[in-house]
């Protein structure tokens, strides 16, 4: 298998940082749910610390659906910090002094990895929409892949938040025997039917954009822009909780007094606007349609007869933590005792935690110390079972 | 004042069904809020029931974001009953038998009454983008001249559900003189933060579409029904509880398996798809941005100093009943709880009913007993105060 150099316990630093591109051979394809192979594999990751010599110490962190690989550290598009850098770093819970930290672009996304920008070897083009369509097992299909070439053969954890999390439960459904922790916060085992009726909010709105063009605009000038911006809004709604959005804006107005028109007149009008906006510079339209249909088609018991526990019934050996948020009204508390519930049945031990906080969904990307030092508290005690302490 | 022939109690029988165009008559002016006055102002109603000889039996019904005059029996356009036609008829709370029943399509809107698809008399053409912005007040101040036209001085009730309820308040704090009781269901005293962003989103998804041509489509063939369809898919999922969405569709598919596509898979997909598509064949997209934008505007309080009370001290005569829904998230209990408190600070009678239903939102539109009867209760009583019974 191919890519750049990876680090390795002799050529990595204690603060080093690394990644590159996975690239699956000639020859070889990915064998997707949907009954397709994806030939022409790509997946690019980034790293931080060094994999130890007895290569137990390696932890995959899982990204939502508009995140990336840039996890940790400075982003170099953005320029901002990594979505997850208030938990990944020295002295944090996710401590590259100790832990060899992984975190990839999900399959069908756009920063690197195989999706519906990438060029389809066979043609030369860009695949638009005859990308084959996904879901979270190929996502977690593909990381395991990565996980192979990266010389990992067991992950002390696998932790994501929302689409994150559901990777997280997907790892411990097809690949138990590999991890041995995992860490689910802010995530469901399934979509529900008001999430998936939000994502199709969105994906009409990039289809309705005639700059979408049936998704063969990559051959184009123009991109489905304010489609995907008017997609980015909707969602961006269910991210925040209702208090949050009165206590940051209120009916706070733009200006002195209001404009009798249609501009930005409340603050969270032009709030959300700018979401949208800075949005489609770093997010392709077809990602996003392909993304969410991965998440609409995700349902961890219907795989299972219709029974959730069963998904868990190879992972007794795993040490699960389950965090939702009170306020979090895209996956609510509910979802996760869902699958608390379904662990304990199956015979797992899972602890639970519902985070008291006003901040909604996206309370995860969010400094909240109750979730800091419920993970630093699990992961320190895992970090001990597993001896890397 | 000019327009068709209305109901009188000479010429009118009880099952009597009236209605028309009130039109204000040349060179005459509705002062609005923005400091515009509209010319050629038109208000499209209907009556149900005859007006009694003591002119003391008047009930003006107000309508919905997307409601309209019809609010019982067949609706014209749809053939569908009319949208409170569970509450409106013989033996029911709102009886015209007793009562003699007007409702009005509210300024701003597209089924009769101005708004920016009517034509700007000063032109000839529509009015699109040049209609003026209008609030709530300006609504209520449009059917005060109706009330005016029909010789009603005094209204026995105003009710209404969610903007609906919003006129109501606006009623009271106005023409408090004109009003016997109120009664104001699943409504607010003004739109929060999340209230304002979802209604931007509608507004951006219309705006998006090239279509909509910067308003001035009515001239051309094409109207931006993609744009349209969006904003409501959007709000539509607004009007409905996860719980009800997820009782109703859940993950139930639309065919046999999934499509591997981005067809409607899921039954929920289809319907939200189908409540776009339909509604664009009733609605008028500026409609919608003005409509939402005096929504928006809508804060009772602010015009009242900041305090809610002071809206309503001039109206401790009115019999008021506040209606609200446990799963309602559009314009949850709390806010009509502000409005209660405000009614009893400013001295006023006020009766609030929280009814638990699963449905959300839209549970003011359905057969919900517990509503039903609290308003058959709230309007015996008064019926029997104004001497009707």
């Amino acid at each position: 298998m191919s890519g750049k150099p990876v680090p390795t316990p002799e050529n990595a630093s204690v603060d080093s940082v690394g990644g590159g591109v996975f690239r699956l051979p000639e020859g070889e394809a990915l064998p997707l749910d949907s009954g397709a192979r994806l030939t022409g594999l790509e997946i690019a990751y980034q790293t931080y610390g060094k994999l130890n010599p007895d290569r137990s110490n390696a932890v995959l962190v899982c990204h939502a659906l508009t995140g990336d690989q840039y996890a940790a550290g400075v982003h170099p598009k953005s320029g901002k910090s990594g979505w997850w850098s208030r938990l990944i770093g020295p002295g944090l819970p996710l401590d590259p002094t100790r832990h060899f930290i992984i975190a990839s672009n999900v399959l069908g996304g756009c920063m690197g990895s195989s999706g519906p920008s990438s060029i389809n070897p066979a043609t030369g083009a860009p695949w638009g929409l005859t990308f084959p369509v996904i879901t979270i097992a190929d996502m977690v299909r593909a990381q395991a892949l990565l996980l192979d070439h990266l010389g990992v053969d067991t992950l002390f954890c696998v932790i994501g938040g929302s689409m994150g999390g559901m990777q997280v439960l997907q790892w411990a459904a097809d690949y138990p025997a590999r991890i041995f922790s995992a860490v689910v916060v802010a995530s469901a085992a399934r979509h529900s039917a008001q999430n998936i009726a939000f994502n199709e909010v969105g994906r009409q709105a990039i289809m309705a954009d005639p700059l979408w063009n049936e998704g063969a605009y990559a051959s184009g000038k123009t991109r489905p822009e304010k489609g995907l911006a008017v997609a980015r809004m909707a969602a961006h709604i269910t991210y925040l909780s209702e208090p949050a959005l009165q206590r940051k804006f209120g009916r706070e107005l733009q200006r002195d007094g209001i404009s009798w028109g249609f501009d930005a007149d409340f603050q969270v009008e032009s709030y959300l606007r700018h979401q949208g906006t800075t949005f489609v510079d770093r997010f392709d339209a077809n990602s996003y349609l392909y993304i969410t249909r991965a998440l609409d088609y995700f349902d961890l018991a219907q795989a299972h007869g219709g029974v959730l526990a069963r998904a868990f019934t190879r992972a007794r050996h795993v040490r699960f933590c389950v965090l939702s948020f009170t306020s979090d009204w895209l996956y609510p508390t509910a979802e996760s005792r869902a699958i608390v519930r379904a662990l304990n049945a199956a015979g797992c031990r899972a602890g639970f935690v519902e985070i008291k906080s006003d901040k909604g969904h996206d309370a995860f990307l969010l400094d909240e110390p109750v979730m800091h030092n419920a993970m630093a508290g699990f992961l320190g005690a895992a970090d001990v079972a597993r001896g890397l302490t």
